[in-house]
């Protein structure tokens, strides 16, 4: 059988699912409840609005005059709207035929470089998401991992090479939370300009972005011409389990607007209506209002967690725009040998720095998902840990 | 900027797109009502079945408890579970471990061509749905069509050649109607087995199989080991809107089935839990029931639509399994031109033949998924038309 070889260059398992089974593993041998602070998952229910709006939307489906087939491969016009105007609200201007609206970032970080010619050269500042990485490896592409460090706060900066034909960028970063300011993104937008690479902006993390910092890329003059946004409501209205997102590929990017346009109407069928009227509650005033509230929750949680770290004298990015705490394994210790410790000493799940590729060895990641009562009690464990 | 340059081997635009843009215009200019038999679309309400699941899914949703975050990327095992018995019905053994939960079957007709290596070589009988066939083309890989003919009503049987790595069936076949006997299809599951290659069984329509013809390629002995079959809730459940579909990778495929759960570790979060539940209705005792009883009036539709050709003297393609109507255009005008006589002068929308490939020339495609009062309106303005 003709395998696609690329499978052979990934790593054995990706890096939540393995996690995903030593929980399950844990699970079976131990009578401590296991805080899950691993995979980046909400776990707190749906806004009253969303519900309502989904609700709705399922009465029509059932109705012959409100019944929907299949929707727009790009997405309703109602939803393509309402993110155009956001847009508006930060000053730029995207239009809603540069919007497309997807099942999630996930899928989208690997699919829009089906855009490009096979073996392009790929850069990705590290640690990050790994998903994007692994999709480009598993597609064929050149993919150089470039890592940020711990005295920078994790902030990547553009490379003396040129070489790139497209560059990864996630501000809020997943997973240390570095957040670019504007000059620091202009840096890259400027360098994609000088060398005619294409910047892909991972914003599932945008809403996340507090004070003065750009939530979206095209808060950035010129970057409408080289750079493609990719956002998500996951983490935001807690849609991991909805399957609703969306992805900005401006008029001034050549034709990849076009050519992405071509590509969905053979290969996709859009997102379901249901979903799509859930995610337009986003926008409403309700919507704004809860999401914001949960975030700030979040943020919270975040926080509390990094006074459980700062307990234990281990370092952690300080960052404030993010839902995960970045820290530092204690004495050299792997990142892998202390997850597996916070899991056995402590029923806590973490994921180890490795699993965000180059430069996460001796990290680990908390995600501050989680409802205030696993977040506090996982702080008291933590205070019974010995880190020396 | 480095395209993809596989998009300009294309058509300029896909089909149904094309079509849309011209019924568009066409609904401007025109105080007729538009009878649109082209898209594959259906346009009846859900079953009460599937929106009041839907709707307890999304109460669900809005509760502490009953929230679900990220489904299980190959889909929630209530589901697989289902979808496992309905197999077992068959006299076929599926495990809930080889079926993945999709968002339809149009994206997975070209993304499960990425188990394999580039430029396999992919053979497609035709006329066929031109998803899979363009998803390859863009992918890079070498598509061979193969014309069926209307002496054999369209059924295709294996080449001589033996140098395929892939090869495409749809049966019940869309846009032909073409349904494979037991005795056909096991004449490629042979050939399969015999050249090493994997046979793409695409089986959106098999909700429309009757009698003794085989609704799943696993109904033929060996097939678990040469054959992937791809299904979808869209045509049956009415689920256009809802997106939500499978695809069955057998354990005895050499080790497709866990490459492809690597693969949508990092490149797939998984289908909405709403959708899933919505999908789970299908096996009820209500909604066999309703589904058996839209898929008769579909057939129905189709019937009318035949007797309709039949007045008019002309040929069309007389099989009971399929909801579309395969007809030949009058006096060897092109197909294109008799969907414009078709459009212009009955206002009638029908899918040109050649939108389906090699071989589709000289036909044109009615669907019967409609409302009983367009089909018969439709039949009544077909009288008039002059066809000699």
């Amino acid at each position: 059988m003709k395998y696609n070889q690329n499978f052979f260059k990934l790593s054995g398992d990706y890096v939540f699912s393995e996690l995903s089974k030593k929980v399950a593993k844990k699970r079976l041998d131990s009578k401590t409840e296991i805080i899950d602070l691993g995979i980046g998952d909400v776990r707190l229910p749906l806004f009253d609005c969303v519900i309502s709006a989904m609700q709705s939307a399922c009465r029509e489906m059932g109705t012959a005059n409100g019944f929907k087939g299949y929707p727009p491969a790009q997405g309703y016009p109602f939803l393509r709207e309402k993110i155009s105007q956001s847009y508006q609200r930060l000053g730029t201007e995207i239009s809603a035929d540069e919007v497309f609206i997807t099942d999630g970032a996930k899928g989208q970080l690997g699919s829009i470089t089906e855009l490009f010619d096979k073996k392009i050269r790929v850069l990705f500042p590290t640690p990050c998401y790994p998903a994007g990485a692994e999709a480009n490896i598993f597609l064929g592409n050149e993919v150089e991992l470039m890592p940020t460090s711990r005295q920078d706060g994790f902030i990547p900066y553009p490379p003396p090479s040129k070489d790139y034909d497209l560059i990864y960028l996630c501000s809020p970063n997943n997973p240390t939370g570095a957040t670019l300011s504007h000059s620091e993104l202009k840096l890259w937008v400027d360098y994609a300009l000088s060398c005619g690479s294409v910047i892909i902006f991972d914003g599932a993390y945008s809403s996340f972005v507090s004070g003065d910092l750009p939530r979206s890329i095209y808060e950035i003059s010129n970057a409408k011409h080289c750079a493609i946004e990719i956002c998500s409501f996951s983490k935001s209205l807690g849609f991991t389990g909805i399957r609703c997102g969306y992805t900005v590929i401006p008029n001034e990017l050549g034709r990849l607007n076009e050519l992405w346009k071509r590509r969905i109407s053979s290969r996709f069928n859009g997102v379901s209506y249901i979903s799509q009227r859930g995610a337009e509650a986003f926008f409403s005033p309700e919507g704004i209002k809860a999401t914001q509230k949960r975030i700030n929750f979040y943020k919270t949680n975040a926080e509390i967690l990094k006074i459980a770290l700062k307990n234990l004298n281990l370092w952690y990015n300080n960052t404030v725009c993010s839902p995960y705490v970045f820290g530092e394994c204690p004495n050299g210790v792997s990142s892998g040998d202390f997850c597996d410790r916070l899991l056995d000493e402590l029923s806590i799940v973490a994921t180890p720095g490795t699993g965000f590729l180059k430069g996460g060895e001796g990290f680990f990641r908390l995600s501050a998902f989680s409802k205030r009562e696993q977040i506090l009690n996982a702080s008291d464990r933590l205070r019974s840990l010995k880190t020396n």
